[in-house]
């Protein structure tokens, strides 16, 4: 019995699926197998997150509240529950999101609530009313505030664990300002925010968009959004952030007096990193055929210490292992000695399989030596280090193995971008996982119909036009004819 | 305009109330000024959590994580939601805990959900039918994961924020054993995670408890509860640990293959620290006529520095105040620099309402003299100190200033335990603010009725019996005459 479970689990440590050739077979055994997330729960949508993402997801939290905090934004914890009655404050809100909303009206055996409740499906319409409460005067302002919060939603599209599900993990920035023009440079910080956390610190590369005036956030002026590409030649979207004008500020009344004694609207932004969702896209884009390939940054163990012996230099090569473990500790590396009972072989594909970015490999000889051999995830490539230079070697190639996992996704947007002029073309470039660059005639409300025309001819979706360079269109629109207003990317997404 | 709002904003840096004397007043106010929560949502129960409050909470949380993981405990999240059909397994347990939850039945426009889903008022029923999948044989065991999450229910006592509300914020730590004799070891080392991080870093003394047998938690075999005394003489409780024996692995078909390959069903213990209620014991329990007094080790800002100045050095004192920033903030202390245009002394009583625990003030003087003053909130005294040694002597400060903070609270439970025959004794010490110990028939069912008694003629609840002393009974239960089998406390409790 104790052999045969010890072959079954031989057989789940070698995992071996192309990403590239088939990634929702790849994207679903690997959830299953390095028990990142369990789709048994049994509601729809609801899905369990497991320790190995839990910690890096933790990890994840912690790089951005980091952040956010040293950009002068103070965490709050808000109520999950909305009352309708504040939802419904924003009309274009309240039609955007209502139809996504779980309601709560009941309690106990029969208990019944004044108003019924929304969990929060984004957090505007809970925290604005108090936001009027709270601002007064220019002296109240800006007002940054974050908050980590669960956000449910009633999504239709099939679901996925991280990607899509009816409950995910996300930090919601919201903030005040007294004129518009701060708002507009909280966005472009927003955006800034999202390159050095997403880029940086996950390794995620992202293209960053504003977003059509029909694919904005209900109730806001603009949207601006991050998207990656994923392996299949889709793009997800990641964080967006939304100047919102004074819309919100009108429907819940929050004014300040400014310093010549008048009463102004305040404008504010709002900005939505879902953690769980960036998860997903990180594991799908630094995966390989292997498994997961984490970067050291947010890995939950860094290093896995592999000790290899046999019964007669047992003790020697394990006290050696636990001498490296405490070392690293010390160094604060995020350390595992794997001592459990099984082949070095199967512990090293193991641990391939969950992606650990470091492993460290020790013998008889490395004892002898006084020498370790380091083997990095990334390139599934070995070489022996001194023992004296451990710490330094370790951490030296963490900030390498981060830095070409995020070249190596970088090279993917190398050439993906296809100019193209009519539906064939652009049919064509998608066909190909590209992304096609159309000229357009308006991403104004004008312009609903082209990109309706576009969707269901190509399955391909407006991502919007590009903030970081400046474009001009010299042509007509695709669809219409029309002389063109803007030049915009299409896709398919996520 | 300007002035009026300054002054009113001087009248409320000056907190004064008493907290011996008056300590609901004191509480409510001191939610209210420091700005930790705000009971204006204007749903019953739910209330905002504000930035003093939650840095404080995230630091606990974050202590309490520590020491979890250190014992080998490991991070998941779990939905929010929970199943009807789950929550139905365990008997006694859907009795308990059924009148308390929230219910999901709709979303959307008229979206109806297949099967209703409860807001989580606690997670067994969530994770054990997980557990159930994952558990094989004897190697899966011991399994020991938390969550942290928000915990919903529908209270119908009077709601207080952070002491009592309808939503709260918790870790809870579901843990498999083999055997029951690991099971009972788990609950010890819950005990002792309390004391290490609860009493020592939190500076919160308790007292511990086995509960009697009708004040166990729902469905489980016994609780283990650490009590605190409030400023008003009652008793609030904190962490509680349960030994579950196997009762809910029956229910939910936790089972195992033990080494002899025989089906065994494991045994359970669960954990449940709620980091927020924890929180307003915490400020209660510090907190003096001035404010809170936090302790160092959870305060947001550890150390506050405030320039004094007139026009004429103004530039020199501020320069040297962001030095004293920058070196403390190399030394990772938390330290901010008020640098807002108002007078020192309005900003010493906004910190010690605050209870910031060590202020640093910095004028022309000690600009010159290269030394500081440093102000510890809990005695508030103050002394210089020269420059060369600030990082030593903060740090030195705040160790200092939680062990005085400990042994003040320590010292309230001096004389706290009065021994008492007879139901007039009970309220007479009741009355005094003290807790009654008395000699009692059975904290098994049997006593269930005297203990209907008692809590009817006294207000007072029996808390249990003692588990870190051995108690032996000598004498008759006070109510029933009957011959005692049990030494129970009884307190005036939230």
């Amino acid at each position: 019995m104790k052999k045969s479970e010890k072959k079954s689990d031989n057989k789940q440590a070698i995992f071996d699926i192309s990403k590239e050739e088939n990634f929702p077979d790849w994207y679903t055994e690997i959830c299953k197998v390095a028990e990142l997330a369990d789709i048994r729960y049994g509601v729809k949508g609801f899905t369990p997150f497991l320790p190995w993402s839990v910690m890096s997801m933790e990890l994840m939290f912690d790089f951005l509240k980091d952040v956010l905090h040293k950009k002068g934004h103070l965490p709050m914890i808000f109520p999950t529950v909305i009352p309708e009655s504040n939802l419904t404050k924003e009309a274009e809100h309240v039609d955007g999101f209502t139809p996504q909303v779980f309601w709560i009206k009941d309690y106990g055996e029969d208990g019944q609530l004044e108003e019924k409740l929304a969990l929060r499906p984004t957090s505007e319409t809970a925290l604005y009313p108090m936001y009027s409460l709270w601002i007064r005067s220019w002296r109240d302002l800006p007002l940054k505030r974050y908050q980590r919060a669960s956000i449910f939603r009633s999504e239709v599209k099939s679901t996925r664990p991280f990607l899509r599900g009816r409950e995910f993990l996300w930090i919601e920035s919201h903030n005040v300002f007294a004129t518009h023009e701060e708002a507009k440079a909280q966005v472009m910080e927003d955006l800034e925010t999202t390159k050095e956390v997403v880029t940086d610190i996950y390794g995620v590369p992202v293209m960053v968009f504003q977003r059509t005036q029909w694919d904005k956030f209900p109730g806001g002026l603009n949207t601006y959004a991050a998207d990656t590409l994923m392996p299949d030649g889709k793009v997800i979207q990641l964080p967006s952030t939304h100047d919102l004008g004074d819309n919100f500020a009108r429907a819940f009344d929050i004014q300040y007096l400014d310093e010549n004694n008048e009463t102004r609207y305040a404008f504010q932004t709002c900005y939505g990193p879902a953690i769980s969702r960036i998860y997903g896209a990180m594991i799908s884009v630094h995966g390989d055929d292997k498994g997961l390939r984490l970067p050291y940054a947010i890995a939950p163990y860094q290093v896995v210490i592999v000790p290899i012996f046999k019964a007669k230099n047992e003790a020697e090569v394990i006290a050696y292992a636990k001498k490296i473990e405490s070392n690293l500790q010390k160094a604060d590396v995020r350390v595992h000695l794997d001592d459990r009972d099984t082949t070095p072989g199967w512990k090293y594909n193991y641990w391939e399989m969950k992606g650990v970015p470091i492993r460290v490999h020790v013998g008889p000889r490395e004892v002898k030596e006084e020498k370790i051999v380091l083997f990095r995830r990334d390139l599934m490539k070995r070489e022996p280090v001194p023992l004296k230079s451990l710490v330094k070697e370790v951490k030296k190639l963490g900030l390498d193995i981060d830095k070409t996992l995020l070249t190596e996704a970088e090279s993917k947007f190398e050439g993906l971008i296809v100019d193209a002029d009519s539906i064939g073309k652009i049919i064509d470039a998608l066909d190909h996982g590209k992304i096609a660059r159309i000229e357009f005639c308006s991403t104004n409300m004008d312009g609903y119909d082209c990109a309706g025309q576009i969707e269901e001819r190509t399955s391909g979706e407006i991502r919007g036009t590009r903030i970081d360079i400046e474009e001009t269109p010299e042509s007509v629109c695709v669809i219409c004819g029309k002389p063109a207003k803007e030049i915009v990317y299409i896709a398919r997404s996520y």
